[in-house]
C-alpha cells in the first residue's frame, strides 16, 4: 500500500500504511492535531476518525473559528456534537424521551423532543450541568456503521427516529455513540465530548414534527456553541439585544398581538393594545391623504383569477399566491395578492378626463400572500396583511409633480413617527439592455428625468441602482434602518406603463382623443403589520403618546380615600378623547406604579389626599424618576399638546 | 265518442264531440268565454285551443286576475303573451336579433337578447307602440306542434335558441306563431294579441346567458302586463316609488358604490363617496363601542378550518361558506363565515378571572358567505360583509345588567341615525319541547328571567316568539321596517350556551375553581353593506350632514371674480375637518346649483361680490329654497352643530 495526500498549499506527503484524518494533523503539527475538528476529503466533510487509505485531497478543519464564522463548517461540527451531547444526557435525565429532528447552523443548534414529557425552561441549567460533566470528563464519542436493522428495531416503538431512519439509504447506516447512546443523521461530530467547552442552552418553544402544521406539535430545545469564550459572551449579548427589541417579545409583554399555527399559520390577532396602535396609525394615514388629495375607497379582498391573469400576476406571482376558490359556476376567485387590479376597476368605472387628473385611490387594502410556513415571524412576515396602498393615474407630463408630492408626503409622515434613519435608492432601467424593458422609449426617458428632476428641486441626495428597475417603470425605494441595524424597503414610489397597457386605461385629453395614463404605485408606511413591528422595535415598545395604547395610568395612593377621585380624573380624560385607565385592584402601590413602567405607558398619575384636595395630579412621565405636581387643567394642556404634536418625549 | 267534463263545482257536461277548452267556457256562459284565457286540465295548464275529447276535471283560469295576484296563473299566461308579443315585433324591428331565455312571473315578463345587436332603452317606446298596433289589429296567436328537425333547421344559426332546443323533450316541439314569429318554450299563450291591452315595456338590463357568470353577457328586455288599467297604474306607481328609494339606484346616480359580476358577484367596489360614508360610520361605532367598554380588535379572516368543525358551522352552515383552501401543507383554511370564533381565541388567550367579566371582544369583522348569485342584490345581499360584530363573556348571574346594557347601545346608537320605527322580538325555548334545545335548563330559565326583567325595568314592550330561540340560547332580535316596508332585523342580542362549552371556555371564579361563560353575541347595526343600503333609502341619498361625502359645495358666481374666495371658503371649512369641495368648472352658475342639489349636498354656499366683501356665505341647505346670508364664522358654528348633534334636517 502506497498513497499520497495533498494538502491545501500544494505539498504531498506519502504513506504506506492507513492512517486517520487526526493522525494525518499530529503528523503535520501537532497544534493541528489538538485543533482539527474534521476534514474536507475531496471536498466531502468526514469526521477525525476518517481512515485515509488512497489518494486524496485533504484540508483540515480546525476550532480557530471564531464569531465571524469564518470557518463555518467547524462551528457547525462543534455546535453538531452539542446537540448530540444534549441528546445523550436529556435521555439519561427522563429515559421516556423521544427526539426529533435536530440541525446545527449558523445560528446555533436545535433538537426537537416530543410533548409527552416536556422539559421545561427551568430544567435547563440542570442539562447543561450534566453536559458539563461529561465535557469534563472527555467522554468518547464513536463513530460506528451500525446495520439499519438493528436500529429499526431499536427504534420500533419511537415514532419520529422510526420515520427519520426510513430516509436513510443503505443497509448500514452512519451513527455516533456516547456510552449507551446511539443517535443517527450527523454529518461529522468531534470525537470527544471535552472539545465542546463553550455552550449554552438558550430555549425551548413549540415545533411541528416535520414543520407541518398538521402534524404534532413537539418541542424545539435550542442552544448554541463555540471554541471561544469570548465568541460566545458576543453571541449571548447579541442575542440579548435582538431580545429585548424583538417585537415578537415585546408584543407578548405588552399583550399587543399573537400568532397561532393551529388556527392559522401567518395570521396575526391583533389584541385590544395592539389593536388600537393599528387603529390609531389607520386614522392618521387616512386623514393625512385624504387631506392630500387622495380618494379612499373599499374593494374586496377577493377577485375573480382572470384580472390577475391580465395583469400578469398569475404567470409571474403564482407561487405567492394563495390557492383560487373554484365557486361552482364557472367563476374563480382568488384571495388577491395586491390591491393594483381592484383600484383599476375604480378608475374604469367612470370615463376619465385629463381635468380630473391626477386620480388618487387609496385604500388600507387586506391582501394574502402565500408565504413558506418557515418563513413566518410574527407581524413581520405573515400571510394576512393591510397595505397602506395607493395608486395615482397621471399624464406622463405630470410625472414630475406627482412624485414629488409623493415624495413630500412620505417625508412629512416619517417626521410625525420620528422616523429619521433613511436614505433614497433609484432603480432605472439598463440604458445598455433597453430590450429587456417595457418598450417605449419616450416613456422611459422623460419619466426617468422627470424623477431626477424633482429629487435635485427638492435637493435630496439618492443611490442610483442602474438595471434594478422592473420591467415596468422605474422606482424610488426609501431604505430605512431597523432597530438591528438591517436595511428594509418602507415605502416605494414605482411608476408602472405596463398595467394602463394591459387593462386599456385611457383618459379623453383635451384634444377630445383617448390617451393613456401613466400609473403611479406607493406605499407610504407599507404593511399595517410590518409597520407596528418596526415602529414597536424602534421604539422599544415605548410608544409615544399619540400612539400608545394606554396613554395615561390613573393610580390612587389608598383605594378606599382615593379612587372616587381616580375615576373621575379618568373619566375627565377619556371623555376628552385620551386613553386613560384606572388601577383600582387590589395591589400595593409600588407594585401598581413599577407595571405601569413595565407596560411603558407615557405618564403614570398618582392621586392621594393632597392632589384629590387641589383638583391636581403628580404626574410620572416614563422613562424618567420626575414626579411633577400640577393641576389637571395644566396636565390636560400638556397631553393635549404632546398628542397633537405627535411627540416622541420618551425616547 | 262521449264523454264528460267536471266543473270546479262538482257539476258535470257530457259532450259527444271533441271541443276545445275556449268552446266549452262559451258553452258555459258568453261572458267566460270573452275571459277565459286559460284552463287547468285535470291539473294540467292548457291554453284556450286546448281540445277536450275525454273525461276530464276542468277549471277555466280568467282574466279576473286584479293587483292582489290572487289568480297569479292568469296573470302569467297574460304577461308571457306580452313577451312573446315584444319578440315577435322586436324580430321584425331587427332581424339580426337572436333570444336568449324568456319568462313571466308574478313580477312581470323578460326577454334576453343578444347584444351586440343591442337595442337602447330609448327605443323601448317605438316597439311598445309596435307592440300596441298589434293588439289593436288583435292578431291570431297560433298554437302549433312543429317537428324538432324544422326548427332545428330554423334555428341553426342561432346558439341560444339551438341550445334551448335541445332542452325540449320529444320529437315534436308545442310552439306558438305570430304571422312569420315562431317560439316556443311558453306554457300558455292567449290566442290573440287582442287581449294583452295593459302593459309596459320596463327596462334594460345586463343578464348572462343561462345565468352564469362564464357566460356571455346578454341584454335583459323587462316588462309587465295586466287585465285591468288601475292595476298596470298601481303597479308602476309602486314600481316608481321603490326605484326612487332602491339604494342601487341611488348608489350609482350619487356614485357611491358599484358590483361588477365579471370580476366578482356580490363583492362591491365601494367608490370614494359612499367609502366615506362608511368610514363615518365605522368610526362613529368604534368610538361608541370603546366608550361602553368593549375592546376592538382585528382578527384574521381566515381561519383553520377546524375551528369551523369544533363551532359546529361545518357540519350545518357549510353550503353557505365558501370552498376551504388546501394550504399544501396539511392545512385546510376557511373564510370565515362569522367572528365568533376568532374572538374565542381572544378570550382564549389568557387565563380568566371573574374579575375580568363581563370581557367585551368587538370588531368590524369581515367575513364571507355563499350566497347563490341569483339572490345577489346591490349592498344588500353580498358574499363579502364587514359586520359590526361583538361578543360579551359573562357569568350566568350577569346577563340582566350586561343585556340591558347592549339595548341601551343601541337605542342611543339608532337616535343618532334616527330609526325611530322598530319592535322588539324575543325568541324563547318552546316549553313543552326543552329536549330540542342545549340542555341546560337553570340557564335557560334563568337567563330567559332575567332578560325580560331587563325589558321591564326598560319598560320595553316587546312581541314574544316562543319556540323561536336558536339550539344554543334565547335572543333578542330588534325588526326595523324598511323604506319598502319590509320587516329587517337589525340588531340582534343572542345569548349562547353552546360555544362556551365546545370551546371549552373558563374563567377563575371567586372560588378559584373554573367556571363557564356565558356568550352573549351582539349585532348593532349588522353589516356595513346592508346598514348603508337601509340607510341610503331610508334617507333617499339625503344623507344627513354628519354622514353627507360632500358636506359643503361652494359655488363662486363668477369664475374670474370668485373663485379665489371659493377656494378660501372651502379650505377653512375643510381645515377644519368638514368635507368641502369648490365646484371650479366652466360650467353655469344655475347648472352648478342644481347638481349640488341633485347630488343631495347638505349645504350649498353660492359666493359673488357682496359675499367676498363681508366674509359671508349665501347658504342654500337641502330641500329648501332659502337662500340665507350669513357670515363664515356663523355658517362654520350652524355645520359644527349640525355634525355634533347627528341632526337630519333634511328629512
Amino acid at each position: 500500500m502506497s498513497f499520497s495526500i495533498t494538502l491545501p498549499d500544494g505539498s504531498k506527503r506519502d504513506f504506506d500504511k492507513a492512517l486517520t484524518v487526526g493522525d494525518l494533523a499530529h503528523n503535520i503539527a501537532t497544534s493541528l492535531g489538538k485543533a482539527a475538528v474534521a476534514a474536507k476529503v475531496d471536498g466531502q466533510l468526514e469526521p477525525v476518525d476518517y481512515q485515509l487509505n488512497k489518494n486524496a485531497k485533504v484540508a483540515i478543519i480546525t476550532n480557530k473559528a471564531i464569531i465571524t464564522n469564518k470557518d463555518d463548517e467547524a462551528l457547525n461540527v462543534l455546535r453538531a456534537t452539542a446537540a448530540f451531547l444534549f441528546e445523550a444526557v436529556a435521555k439519561k435525565a427522563y429515559p421516556e424521551l423521544h427526539f426529533g429532528e435536530h440541525a446545527a447552523d449558523k445560528d446555533g443548534f436545535y433538537v426537537d423532543t416530543d410533548k409527552t414529557n416536556q422539559i421545561k425552561i427551568s430544567e435547563l441549567p440542570q442539562l447543561e450541568k450534566a453536559m458539563k460533566k461529561s465535557i469534563k470528563n472527555g467522554e468518547k464519542i464513536e463513530h460506528v456503521q451500525v446495520a439499519k436493522s438493528d436500529l429499526e428495531a431499536e427504534f420500533k416503538d419511537d415514532p419520529y427516529k422510526g420515520a427519520l431512519l426510513k430516509n436513510e439509504k443503505g443497509d448500514t447506516v452512519d451513527a455516533y455513540k456516547l456510552g449507551d447512546f446511539t443517535d443517527f443523521g450527523f454529518d461529522v461530530l468531534l470525537p470527544n465530548t471535552g472539545k465542546i467547552k463553550y455552550f449554552k442552552l438558550l430555549s425551548v418553544a413549540g415545533a411541528y414534527w416535520m414543520g407541518k402544521s398538521s402534524n404534532p406539535m413537539l418541542q424545539r430545545i435550542s442552544g448554541t456553541a463555540f471554541f471561544k469564550e469570548s465568541a460566545l459572551k458576543a453571541d449571548l449579548k447579541r442575542r440579548d439585544e435582538i431580545k429585548e427589541r424583538d417585537h415578537r417579545t415585546i408584543g407578548r409583554d405588552l399583550d399587543l398581538f399573537f400568532v397561532d399555527p393551529k388556527v392559522g399559520a401567518g395570521l396575526p390577532y391583533w389584541m385590544p393594545k395592539g389593536a388600537t396602535i393599528r387603529r390609531v396609525i389607520e386614522r392618521y394615514i387616512i386623514d393625512k391623504e385624504v387631506a392630500d388629495g387622495y380618494q379612499h375607497v373599499y374593494t374586496p379582498v377577493l377577485m375573480n383569477l382572470n384580472a390577475y391573469k391580465t395583469s400578469g400576476h398569475w404567470a409571474h406571482y403564482r407561487d405567492d399566491m394563495f390557492p383560487p376558490m373554484d365557486m361552482g359556476d364557472g367563476e374563480m376567485l382568488e384571495l388577491r395578492p395586491m390591491n393594483c387590479p381592484s383600484h383599476i376597476e375604480i378608475y374604469k368605472h367612470h370615463i376619465r378626463s385629463y381635468r380630473e387628473l391626477p386620480i388618487r385611490i387609496a385604500e388600507l387594502g387586506m391582501m394574502h400572500r402565500y408565504e413558506k410556513s418557515g418563513a413566518l415571524s410574527g407581524l413581520q412576515r405573515v400571510r394576512e396583511m393591510t397595505l397602506n396602498d395607493g395608486h395615482t393615474f397621471v399624464a406622463l407630463d405630470q410625472v414630475q409633480d406627482e412624485f414629488a408630492k409623493i415624495l413630500k408626503l412620505i417625508m412629512d409622515v416619517y417626521k410625525d413617527f420620528d422616523i429619521t434613519d433613511y436614505y433614497f435608492r433609484f432603480s432605472y432601467r439598463d440604458p445598455k439592455n433597453t430590450q429587456k424593458y417595457f418598450s417605449n422609449d419616450e416613456m422611459w426617458e422623460k419619466s426617468q428625468k422627470m424623477l431626477k428632476g424633482a429629487m435635485d428641486d427638492l435637493g435630496l441626495d439618492y443611490v442610483e441602482a442602474e438595471g434594478e428597475a422592473a420591467f415596468y417603470g422605474p422606482k424610488l425605494d426609501i431604505q430605512t434602518k431597523t432597530a438591528l441595524g438591517n436595511d428594509e424597503t418602507m415605502s416605494t414610489i414605482q411608476l408602472d406603463f405596463m398595467l394602463p397597457e394591459r387593462f386599456n386605461l385611457t383618459y379623453v385629453g383635451k384634444d377630445g382623443e383617448e390617451h393613456r395614463p401613466v400609473m403611479i404605485h406607493r406605499g407610504i408606511v407599507g404593511t399595517m403589520e410590518r409597520f407596528v413591528a418596526y415602529l414597536t422595535e424602534i421604539y422599544k415598545g415605548a410608544f409615544p403618546t399619540w400612539l400608545a395604547p394606554i396613554q395615561v395610568e390613573v393610580i390612587p395612593v389608598n383605594l378606599d380615600a382615593h379612587s372616587d377621585y381616580a375615576k373621575k380624573v379618568r373619566d375627565e380624560l377619556n371623555k376628552r378623547g385620551f386613553r386613560a385607565e384606572a388601577d383600582l385592584r387590589n395591589e400595593k402601590l409600588g407594585y401598581k406604579i413599577r407595571e405601569s413602567q413595565t407596560q411603558k405607558i407615557p405618564y403614570t398619575l398618582v392621586l392621594g389626599d393632597k392632589e384629590m384636595k387641589a383638583n391636581s395630579v403628580n404626574v410620572r412621565p416614563y422613562g424618567t424618576d420626575d414626579e411633577i405636581a400640577k393641576s389637571l387643567d395644566d396636565f390636560i394642556k400638556e397631553i393635549d399638546k404632546d398628542v397633537n404634536s405627535y411627540s416622541r418625549k420618551n425616547k
